[in-house]
């Protein structure tokens, strides 16, 4: 999956930068140099990983000495009790890294679990479950990534890869049609363009300026149904805004192509995972 | 409150930079250089507002251009169709900031509405609700005040600025009695040594060795009760694991003088708060 | 015109490190701290202007007393000897200014100079000249707007924003309808997905897979009018390789959507500009 | 030859982020993780190959799992269809590096095939050719290191680590005998003071006032003899501006010491060099 | 002893760059490439040794073929000729990274050095010997080190780590007890609170205030000894201010917990040491 | 004075970065936001100041609401209690600051003392006394120009703005003439070569391979006299190594043109100067 390695690593310095500090003093000052230890990351609750190679990475940035062995891999469904990964080496760099890789595992996971959730009701249709940009401020990639390991599609990274028109762009360039028309004037031709619409008349004012993605907005089933009639395989069709799991089955049913979710990263419940120091050797 | 605003536009700058990338193409090709607009922030459901300071940063930080009037403060108590500010100015600038600006506040938002109906339960008992470490990376000093505009307060902020000797870092330095001595010999004499413990023979053991504050982890209440009496004003008392907010009042009936809830920062629902673009001009 | 300006500072800011670095010395050590002077930047032979905005910017940042007032706009013609600004203000800055000023200004004048060469001869057509990823290593944002003030457009910005499916590629996953249907599978719906090929029959296997953009790299214009034909609008038709401004008629003709012209940006000829002081006080 | 590798590695960080960015799309969704591949650089025009080594960190900063073969060195002079280097290793980070690799190299390669030409006619004189700089901001050190592969000189790196007072500077300064004193006066003693003089007055002057080198701008050939001859070895001798190609030996042939000539920098024509995949594994 | 190290290889990546910039222009003139040598470093005069582990940190920074062989250890008293360490490796490397070893592991033996004086003369007393903030702007936490291996003890490492309530806040905020309870009420539980007081009526209100630690600032030895009457155990007593070696042992006497010295860290005389290169090959 | 206030203001935010970290909690918890104060900075014993700029920066980076008054320039001679600057605005800024300026003012003042006592002896010579490159990491540029402050001058800034072949150059590059030779070949013209000796045939070889300045290392002052007998002015003559300001006249008599003093910034002894809080309001 798509996910450039060296923005990770920024976020990982950063992450440690924030916790260590000038040192940790509570490791500093209680175990010694040359203690090696073991310990186990196991979850506690059901769920589905994600974001092993980022705590893999956490201990690696601390510690060449350190061996991390993934027992699960990135998308798999566990449970509780379960082993997630090995950790052998020096007992002060575990120690030290123990919170910030959990903290990130555990957001990310949550991410993957909820998204799974959604990704398999959506199974036995063509519809997709995509995320959005209400993503935790530095670390959209990691959190679009988790949706991916959970079965989800990713919308547009920001504000410079994807055209969405959106209800306050819409009211400020004047309208619909002005609107797409000007974006296909001056957006590069590699980009697809997507209207926000909260109507019927939205739907067929958007489908006319030649969009090519239409994403209907809070809408309640029965007009995303006519939607979809109207639209008629002339553009993709996206359902946003309040979409319940209870909804999705129904809005697949209605022949959707993308529902996208906002709650999948800004309101995570992070799934609870623990570092455990087993031997301890010198 | 203490916040290095420094670190504040650091992380805004990233987060902006995050998602305007190379530029936000659909504000561009559908929006004139010249158009002013007005927009009102509202939130649409009730909770405790924080991080306007951080949406004003975030606008002025695009453009010199915007006005931002706050009309409601960090900390106030809000309630559905509150207007917390009013923004005017570049209608650009103000649609590229949107949802950096939204996401952020959102978060803090949900932080401090957490935090408050905590706090409200405490708040008749010396008892103070305290965050952990257990916040997102690179968000912890927001995430921190945010928890404080709840109504809570802050434990360390990281692994530098505070000493706590946990059940890992016991079991490898063979001992709470060992582990303590060796932080009071190493430790700067300006910190107060923090010792978690799972028993009632762990506390002992802890205000034995000295140790100035002592978690409980992971209790029932009747021994936390019991741990209380056993300490008796000898030593800080924190309660730690688990913490609902059904227990809050029993722990503080028992004389806890700080109860730590990781959930605080780790599983944030945000509140729902958004920008609503009113007057155009030009 | 999308541009992030925060980027453009840090492309400044860099420039004048590398050259002003410690200090200047010759400016420091012969010209007086409080030394006032006023000074023209004209250009010296014909073309189109770019980058004045930048220019602008280097002053900015040197000096807050600094009045840069700009007689032309981007994207202008200009003649021999035209005056496209003045600035007036510390004569030290503006000497420490000039150089990285009119590099930029320069080299961005140079590429909408030719831009411009090839955007004249398309105007009477629907076909654009749009630019590649064959840029300047940290410049990319600025050369690609000098290219849409020279009336081109943009291709993708990066790997990240579009589908560009080479025969590299092609040669590697084993086909353009492997190819194709991967990317479709896994790529985010917002982009459109364009795939280069050599022949025309690599043109009927592109269009099968549902290609959006369909890119003929180095054909001969009698090939380039047969697969006009076969694509028939069902896909945007692109030229690439090899394109001199002589060709570019004839491919207007045969009805090719855009031309890529890789020139555009890696063989750069600077547009001579200079900057000269005029008055000087104090 | 004097590079600072730290700072190639930023240049080349700094490079990859740009077109890199989130991750490469196209790259990800249509090559497996585990193919490898081997791939050939070779040069498709005559020319000095520069770079090599340039091209070879872009490669081991994103994989340490390519090996990179280098078949020529920097300054070679290379033919059509000379391959400079064999790259073996995983599929997906050859085709990720590819561009940014060659963007540089070909642009390096562009700077000593022009530089060269230049050396070559000078080879049989004392004098030297050498840059300016009139540089693209971010690439200076790469660029002088090219001049250098070409068998150029290197004029200062920056404002910080030479004297030249320029015609701006004798303006401001009011006259040449005032600036030099001045500049003596200030300026480190481990450098030598340059003067910038339009005519032979200006030469005479310079001479006075102690220059240890004496640039002759934009003078005729017959002014330049003269001017050496009034010279008389008590200072360098270079020659700037208008240097054409046909000039240096004529120039060479008068007796100056240092030529320089700015478009071995601003106007580059990058030297055409392709990568293309040869055998796939796996 | 901790220490982020993440934060020296920052600290020693920005000293390289400083005095490396664009190159070493002599080393690589005059040096060739394939030049292999030897050399020692060694002190030329009695002190503390620390920072070695900086001064190898530098070559491998410089060169992963440099290997450095430590004789002694951070903390060893060492004596004239005495080596501390041998380098063997590529000559350029070991020429280009010697200043800026030896300016970091000199400063860092000289305060090691004057630290120890005073640490041997407490040595029978339970009084330490504490550094402050009066450091080196950039190099704090290496500086504290350096205290530390001279058998100091550190203070607050910063503003954010510690409450310490002097004369200036005393002053602002209308009193000691108003001072040390706002301080109580709005910082974290985990941090001692200190307050500097200037006479022993300062000392009685700080007690009642519920000090943590008092600072008694600048006292002469007869107020210190009837201070620590007062205080009686119930604070831990710190003196500062005109703290020269000779009233040290007077101080110890008179029972005071720590004594802080400002001059550990702002007046150093740095220790000499130097780096001789001795065999060469090739 | 040549100085690149961007890299100053680098310099000043890592400093405030490193000691305000996540926040001042001392003053935030006791020091009301709308408290105004008026401060005095003073010198507390006589001396050369130097930095007073420095200092009005990083107050100016705490609060645009802070004025700073300066009372003394840069250079000045003076004594006890005499006030260099005053400040006034909010209290919790200027309290926040005042230890990171004290700290670079007092050690820039330390050395401007230090190297005007010697540029006093040396007023009635030509000769002038120049820094090293033992400076302090990161603070180079600063304590650069505090040696100019004291009426010093400097010496190359880096490894990368002179030549200056040392005796471990010499011993591995195969004697002086070899050195020579190869640095005149390969460096830029514009810089002047230096080379270090340590007898009079060193002097001798020196100055027949064309160096432009020979320094004496570490000769008795007979020696220093015969080598300025042999140089006769051919090259500049500086002296280094083991300077001591008893020596400092006779150098000077025997007609050296530059004395080199490391201890001038390697070993400082910060000036004493504090900052006063004086009237509080609100």
């Amino acid at each position: 999956m798509h996910l450039n390695l060296k923005l990770v690593d920024d976020i990982l310095g950063a992450a440690l930068k924030e916790d260590i500090g000038t040192g940790d003093i509570t490791t500093f000052s209680t175990i010694p140099l040359s203690t090696e230890a073991a310990a186990l990351i196991h979850v506690k609750e059901e769920g589905v990983v994600s974001g092993i190679f980022v705590a893999k990475r956490v201990f690696e940035l601390l510690s060449s000495d350190i061996k991390f062995k993934a027992l699960k891999q990135d998308g798999d469904k566990v449970g509780k009790r379960d082993v997630v990964a090995e950790i052998t080496g020096p007992a002060r760099e575990i120690l030290i890294g123990e919170r910030t890789a959990l903290n990130i595992m555990q957001r990310m996971s949550g991410i993957a679990t909820r998204t799974s959730r959604i990704a398999d009701i959506l199974a036995p249709y063509k519809t997709k479950v995509v995320d959005t940009r209400k993503t935790t401020p530095g670390l959209r990639i990691l959190e679009k990534y988790a949706v991916r390991t959970g079965g989800g599609h990713n919308h547009r990274f920001g504000l410079y890869d994807g055209v969405l028109i959106k209800d306050n762009h819409i009211k400020v360039a004047g309208g619909i049609t002005k609107a797409v028309n000007s974006a296909r004037q001056k957006a590069p031709h590699t980009l697809k363009i997507e209207v926000e619409v909260e109507n019927l008349q939205g739907v067929r004012e958007a489908l006319n300026a030649g969009a090519d993605i239409i994403m209907l907005d809070n809408m309640d089933v029965e007009t995303v149904k006519e939607a979809v009639k109207v639209i008629n395989g002339q553009a993709l069709v996206e359902v946003s805004g309040g979409v319940t799991e209870e909804k999705v089955g129904v809005l697949a049913e209605a022949g959707v192509d993308l529902i996208s979710v906002g709650a999948l990263t800004h309101s995570v419940k992070a799934l609870d995972i623990s570092l455990d120091i087993g031997h301890i050797k010198g």
